[in-house]
């Protein structure tokens, strides 16, 4: 009895295997992407039976593809500069055909677009990473909205040292864009890595994040509800429509009766990008007193917009009653190439007219993630 | 001033962004998987110019491959029978390159390996969905264990209406196997729909559920520490040698200061799958005063290893002092084809032989995540 003496190796366990489990289990050999320390990048893929190998990536000039060349059946690409830091998305095509690095498990999804991303550290980039700092946790919550009649995920940040401190702390509602999801700004977004690095710096205050689901007819993300796995999509009822906005204070109730937050308008900021910049405009005006601090990202800002919700009427008789309360911060940011740059310079010329005070960021580029994580990175040392 | 009427739809939104985002956005038109009401499924994937493509997957006899037909540059392959209710995984192969399905956003990661999961309803698979029930929150919190020098990630499941019931909670040890961490059980093992349909069926009580990062020599799962976007790998330096299941208290420790938790024998259970199994036999017989509750889930049981650890030595005495002590429940479950079908048949022999007293549950098949499913399924029941 007890007298076999079984050696278990990793090899062992994947021989083993079953032969369907194994079929999932063959994987590339390759290494990429390689990042080398002079910061130019390497991508390899091994298919000795494809004709025409390219990238596809946000750190290509346009538009946007490069070749791969092949050797002995693996295809290769490096870059032919050093990258900035970033934190990069990428695909590979194969004879027509996009497909994800089969080499590089770490992919985000977008909406419906799956792509592997990489992370050039260095400058602003390092606050995009896991840092050997202190981290919040970041939990997956279903809070009950009455106005929306059902319950709703959101994710919720809380930082380091909110579990024993026992002191209340500020919130920062931060929303996505269109297609988004609970999961954009943690995913994509960087929110976690970017509040634990700048809280840990001295450089924001910590504070609780609620990252909430903007799309009011979908209790969650795709395949976080009992709809199964669908297909995520741009195109959704009940986007833009004024019942986000109407129900937004279920977000708010939820979140104070559940966590230690200061519980005033002081405590509390909120921010979004494109359709969430829009959702934080009309909810902070519509809410005069609930927010101190308002972030508009990029915001899809819609002037005389054909919808029938109270929530859009009498823009500038809200606005005029938002600005009297002297909000301690009022923030746009976008891009010089954004297709929403316009829209902005309208809406920053009606708040110049009146004579409303807010502070102005303009980056470079247009309408990407890289410009919403750099203004997150911007506007969270600024509040409370 | 605000006249212009700026008309926003996904379109617009798509259309205008950077080309170089353009790239990444470009997706599969076709439907795939296509989930039939008579539970037969198709496989579509468009691609032109590929001379051969086959799905893998683990629903396929074996060696688990089949061919798609092309028809105007449309891949296909409709399953023959209706598959039976489960979680199924799958890849691409075309020609020759695994790959996932560009149209199926929906991939859980398996140590190194990305697979497109599709769900097909029904039976024990219902629990594995998303269901229209109370949903307890998911949280990765940051523990700090002394003894292994470091915070630690972990995954923790707290049952619909915690946060409100001001009530104390039994708690729920969950390990994963070799390769795996601390997203393991709540990804592939369906751990977080399981809870939350069996407790909303009445069958099992509402529970803390912990799921930690078994390999000692790591903070968190690949890309969440300061290692950056790492390789998942099976073979990690301190593996089964004792480290984790020395460190374990501290687990347990800040579960029970954090949480509204039970602290007793009789509110803590454990349990495990392969590696983790070998774990939650070793920690339950180390601290035999901890757990009330065990189970062993395709265990890697090990006799006679050769490793330092005192964790391993005096191993009939340690079982006779924690039998002594009337576990309620020793739970093991194995399948019939798992190549340690003998190593836990020999343990067993030695239970009995001993009249130690245990539960049994042998399934079909062999070392994977349907079976883990499986047993989660039976375990939870029998709990507190």
């Amino acid at each position: 009895m007890m007298k076999r003496i079984f050696l278990l190796s990793a090899l062992v366990l994947t021989a083993l295997l079953a032969p369907a489990q194994q079929a999932l289990w063959e994987g590339a050999q390759v290494i990429s992407p390689e990042i080398h320390a002079n910061r130019t990048v390497t991508f390899r893929l091994h298919a000795p039976k494809a004709v025409k190998v390219q990238v596809a990536g946000d750190f290509l000039p346009e538009p946007g593809y490069a070749d791969l060349v092949e050797r002995e059946g693996v295809w290769e690409y490096t870059t032919p500069q050093p990258l900035e830091p970033e934190l990069y998305s990428y695909n590979f095509v194969v004879d027509g055909l996009k497909i994800n690095d089969p080499a590089n498990v770490h992919q985000i999804r977008d909406v419906r677009s799956v792509t592997n991303v990489f992370l050039i550290d260095g400058g602003r980039a390092d606050l995009y990473r896991v840092n050997d700092v202190p981290h919040g946790s970041v939990s997956k919550v279903w809070y009950d909205s009455p106005t929306a009649g059902m319950k709703r995920r959101m994710t919720v940040y809380t930082p380091a040292g909110y579990e024993d401190s026992g002191k209340r702390y500020p919130v920062f509602y931060l929303l996505h864009g269109m297609g988004g999801d609970e999961n954009a700004w943690s995913e994509l977004g960087r929110a976690t890595q970017i509040l634990d690095n700048l809280i840990a710096q001295g450089k924001a205050k910590p504070m609780i994040v609620v990252m909430t689901n903007g799309n009011i007819s979908q209790e969650a993300a795709p395949g976080e509800t009992s709809a199964g796995y669908v297909v995520p999509t741009f195109q959704l009822p009940q986007t833009m429509e004024g019942s986000f906005e109407m129900a937004f204070p279920d977000v708010v109730k939820y979140v104070e009766n559940h966590y230690r937050t200061l519980k005033n308008k002081h405590g509390r900021a909120i921010a979004g990008l494109s359709m969430g910049g829009f959702h934080a405009m009309h909810i902070s005006k519509q809410y005069p007193d609930l927010f101190d601090y308002v972030g508009l990202f990029s915001a899809a800002i819609l002037p005389d917009r054909q919808v029938a919700s109270a929530v859009y009427q009498d823009l500038e008789t809200k606005l005029k009653v938002q600005f009297a309360k002297r909000p301690a911060l009022y923030w746009i940011a976008i891009g010089r190439t954004d297709f929403l740059y316009q829209a902005n310079c309208d809406y920053r010329k009606l708040l110049d007219e009146k004579g409303y005070p807010y502070e102005y960021y303009e980056s470079g580029e247009g309408h990407i993630w890289k410009n919403w994580r750099i203004y997150l990175t911007e506007f969270v040392p600024k509040l409370f």
